[in-house]
């Protein structure tokens, strides 16, 4: 079975009741291992109402906290404030994180799986990433590439965190190229549709010129791989008709967006999120900390499962 | 009853087999006057096999035609090509048009249902229009508002068939509240959410400053109208998710995808596509002249009946 390192997420956000709510059922999948420390858990615990599983394989972490949050954390009545956005939590979740990281790196582990962290709560941390994926991309000094989905639609995306101004601008048949072989590379399938940038793909040029360019980065990319596998660039507005979504289950988008506005439309609930072409392999809920049911039992788990399942059936 | 003007489209595409097999049910619900030749209509009428329905009446448009295609006209065997993109296809589509809206300008028909034209038999004619739209816009000589969709969900778009890197230079302030404005003055609806432009509408700034200028422009047009009408700016991502189309039925996205990418992913073949914001009120239906299908008796004809469904039923 594989052995998967779970970061715990903000802890005043629904992912220690995920955890604890999945343990029975992933245990019997893989081997979870999860970033955190007693206390925090004994404390979710308590006020879940929920019994720590039997063989729920937690790591403390607390020597590589801050000396003040080393403190707090003995007093387990007031390190959690369900629907908080704290510093402390920001700093924990920041540090799961790495630790759990780091546990695949060294190849304790063979995957990571990252339950929801607040961003604001990392900044007040002084952790300014954007998220997960934007923390792996410095951290590996490579970029991480964003995929989201579920078995149904995968869209990975070209271009994620920019403003919509700068989009265009990241068009170039080098960086395409890049990004085409190394998402095949980092992921089995056997076709992909291309979305254009511009409606109706540009329309000959008339409503722009990067679809062109789109054109020869997956001519030149196919002929390379001396395989079919990417197809377009489609007009975005019919990529994910029913019809398209019958003959492909892989899609590239050009912006953040694009990509996600039909995702979500469709399956909000099953997604999962996934960083791939870097030297880990990550996946994780594509939901947030849900400060609105935290600490209510009200958290649904199936993001989670699938974000899991994704991790140990992928072929990689 | 209403009258309703109908421009009969491509006469290479499915045009006329949609107006021949839909007349009789149309005919309960509304006057409809169709700008067709005697001639045309019943070569269409052979070619599909289809009676000429009682009551179909038409208008004889060609005198208003080229001398040229007046004379090929007359030729009832070669006038017709089905799938075939032609000059002579475009100078009548176009003409059709014409005399339609003329006859609504002139308040001797109610509101205008246009069926499918190609746009490039148009450029062969030397009618250098986009579409629909951008040629209506032209001749008022203020924007057209587009909106697209169906009773469970509309789109109208602030901006239309412009490159996306034009995209964020269209929005000020000024901009904006003139469209929601003339947006709202145009149709009847209780609420509407915005869409923000950037990821995460821009997420406080991060990811750009275009959402801020939304949501100000937002206030300003609620407050002019002393009601709550406008809501937003929302992340796009999670605009068209379930709970949201639940709560909203009219979205207003700030381009062309945005908008109809999720349309065309939920509800493709019931879409219609209407013209607000101009001194005549028209719609036609979301799709092209279907050169695949043409003449082989395979047309759908629910989007022209939702079409006209809401030129019917629109209170204005």
């Amino acid at each position: 079975m594989k052995k998967i390192a779970i970061s715990i997420g903000d802890i005043n956000g629904i992912g220690l009741e995920i955890a604890l709510k999945s343990h029975k059922k992933i245990s019997k999948l893989c081997k979870p291992i999860y970033f955190v420390d007693d206390e925090i858990l004994s404390a979710a615990s308590e006020l879940l109402k929920i019994e720590i599983p039997r063989g729920f394989k937690n790591k403390n972490i607390k020597k590589y906290l801050s000396k003040d949050l080393q403190d707090s954390i003995k007093n387990k009545d007031s390190i959690i404030n369900p629907a908080k956005i704290t510093k402390e939590s920001g700093e924990y979740s920041f540090i799961s994180l790495k630790c759990a990281l780091d546990s695949v790196i060294k190849k304790q582990n063979d995957a990571l799986l990252t339950l929801p962290i607040h961003k604001k709560a990392w900044n007040l941390a002084d952790r300014n990433y954007v998220g997960h994926t934007d923390f792996l991309s410095h951290y590996f000094n490579d970029d991480g590439i964003m995929m989201l989905g579920c078995e149904k639609m995968f869209v990975a995306l070209f271009s994620d965190h920019i403003p919509l101004s700068k989009v265009a601008s990241k068009i170039s048949f080098k960086n395409l190229c890049n990004f085409f072989e190394r998402f095949y590379k980092s992921f089995q399938f056997e076709k992909a549709l291309v979305l254009g940038l511009n409606p109706h793909a540009g329309d000959g040029g008339v409503l722009g010129n990067e679809d062109k360019i789109i054109n020869k980065a997956i001519e030149y990319t196919n002929k390379k791989l001396n395989k079919n596998i990417f197809f377009g660039a489609i007009s975005p507005d019919i990529a994910f008709s029913k019809e398209n979504r019958k003959k492909y289950k892989v899609f590239i988008a050009m912006y953040h967006d694009q990509g996600l506005i039909p995702l979500k439309a469709l399956y909000f609930e099953e997604s999962i999120n996934i960083t791939l072409g870097l030297p880990i392999l990550r996946s994780s809920v594509d939901h947030g900390v849900a400060f609105d049911i935290a600490y209510k039992n009200k958290a649904s788990t199936k993001s989670y499962l699938n974000a899991l399942d994704f991790l140990i059936n992928l072929r990689n």
